[in-house]
């Protein structure tokens, strides 16, 4: 699948890796601002590691780590120390380390991280993007540190795998991921309770704002479009913030038929984002670009100023426009 | 994994069956009713295999084989002939072949199956109470006939994996399960197109029931309970069937703090099918004893016949008490 090349590159760049994880004593490893499973599940499982190797080693986030992971950190004990060697996990660039961590940019001695489009702002980084997550790499970097994984460090890598594929739905998914799964599932991960807690457990409010979301379906242009509301109301009255409702953009274009599904975000009075989902070929990206906005030929966003009416009135003859000249 | 004695004990079972396909020229094999991604899977993976083997083969189903799982058939010529060996295929039990199908309840002579409820019915059944879907039976036994995985029958495989194990998620997911779905991606099977297909598509009629059905949830017992409704009026406004909401009863269950998750679906005028999904312990399947039903101790179901008060009246009770005095 890979050429021997990348293979040999990619296996020198994790032997330097693990080079300078092995020459340190007390390892600072930090986390990307609102974590997800992969770069919690990446810090800790290095963390664990580190800690069983007689290390130094701590986890710094500049939000709150969400409970429902609480399962993969909750029991370490996070010591204080002045570190002599920084870690980022998952973190595509320095600006992701948030408003508390951003004061480590110059000095992060280790990038270990997946995307693209990672801004190479450590001394050394390992980047492998063919990789559906960063607990891939941890895993390898484990191994040649001669790290015996148990069962907690294999929950903490199978969390990781599980929610950068949509527990193993998304086209990153490889079968090298689906071994890897397998692997941590016979090292101990109780593969069955994690995907209960982070794949089928929702909360009173997400709900009920999910609800209230599907409410305001209206289709275009023959069913070939279909736009929600996420109005700062419907977020008011189940109690949660618009950012609690991830996942609710991805709703309309799964709709049979739909070729571009549209979600509309009330972020402030008179401010919206507009995020884009299309299917068979319609330019995501292209749509959004005559808004000033961007991001994938299937998955874009743009923002707009005015009222709900008058993003529709935009908005809407160039989706009309995408679907018929495709 | 599994202990030797099992592993040779299935081994000859596997041989067995091996040897009852091998001698036979014409080979009609059944589905069940209702058919789902595990049954047509493993009906055209075998059908495939025998036709590449220069058999007469066909798959026939007393319902209409599901248009979203058409990938898996649309190619396949189904040629008309008197067969000398019938082979059911993820079929528990004779009456689940159907009204049109049930004339071949004595003439089965061999049964491939994984449901540890099988009733026996075949002349020969090869039983893998292990495996997470039938599909995985299924490999084995095109291995052993020497029958090269195509792209065709490598998705067949992975639908029928992705489909009984909710894409990875549930708990019979295994680690074999995983590294078959990884060998089945490097044979061929798209396994991104198949998920998106099966797991992030749904229709517009179903949305609007999914919608209308969540406006019914109730919660009871400080949250610990929560009902919803699926009424003959929302299935006729959105133009559905009752059976086209499969899925539905395992949302109440989902939300945080549920004990117990509710689903009351009204059947005909006057008569209902409950079902019951519960966590942490609470036993669905007692709850529903207390009504003449049964199942397993997280899901159950049973049925009645009155109005949704009465019915309310009879089985809240019941579930209260089991809720604390767990």
């Amino acid at each position: 699948m890979i050429n021997a090349q990348n293979n040999m590159a990619c296996s020198e760049q994790v032997e330097q890796a693990v080079n300078l994880l092995k020459s340190a004593d007390r390892v600072l490893i930090l986390s990307h601002m609102s974590p997800d499973g992969d770069t919690i599940g990446s810090a800790f499982a290095l963390c664990r590691a580190l800690l069983k190797l007689g290390k130094k080693a701590r986890v710094e986030c500049s939000d709150t780590l969400p409970h429902k992971y609480a399962y993969l950190f909750s029991d370490v004990t996070q010591e204080e120390f002045a570190p002599d060697l920084v870690v980022t996990v998952d973190v595509a660039s320095e600006n992701l380390l948030g408003d508390k961590l951003i004061v480590f940019k110059n000095s992060v001695g280790l990038c270990i991280d997946h995307h693209p489009s990672n801004g190479k702002f450590a001394k050394f980084t390992l980047l492998n993007t063919k990789a559906a997550a960063t607990c891939e790499i941890i895993y390898e970097v484990l191994v040649k540190l001669d790290v015996e994984i148990d069962n907690n460090i294999a929950e903490c890598i199978y969390t990781g795998l599980a929610t950068d594929t949509g527990c193993f739905r998304y086209s990153n998914t490889t079968p090298q991921t689906l071994r890897l799964a397998a692997l941590m599932i016979e090292k101990g991960a109780d593969s069955a309770r994690i995907n209960k807690r982070l794949f089928e457990t929702t909360s009173k409010q997400r709900l009920m704002a999910e609800n209230l979301v599907l409410g305001t379906l209206e289709y275009y242009f023959e069913g070939k479009a279909a736009v929600i509301y996420v109005t700062r109301e419907i977020c008011k009255k189940c109690g949660i913030s618009e950012a609690d409702i991830e996942g609710i953009p991805a709703v309309p274009a799964r709709i049979e038929g739909v070729l571009v599904g549209v979600t509309i975000k009330e972020k402030d009075a008179g401010i919206y984002k507009v995020s884009l989902r299309t299917n068979c070929g319609v330019n995501a990206s292209e749509i959004c670009a005559a808004f000033g906005g961007g991001g994938h030929a299937s998955a874009a966003g743009c923002s707009f100023e005015g009222s709900i009416e008058q993003i529709r009135n935009m908005i809407l003859p160039v989706i009309e426009k995408a679907i018929y000249e495709k």
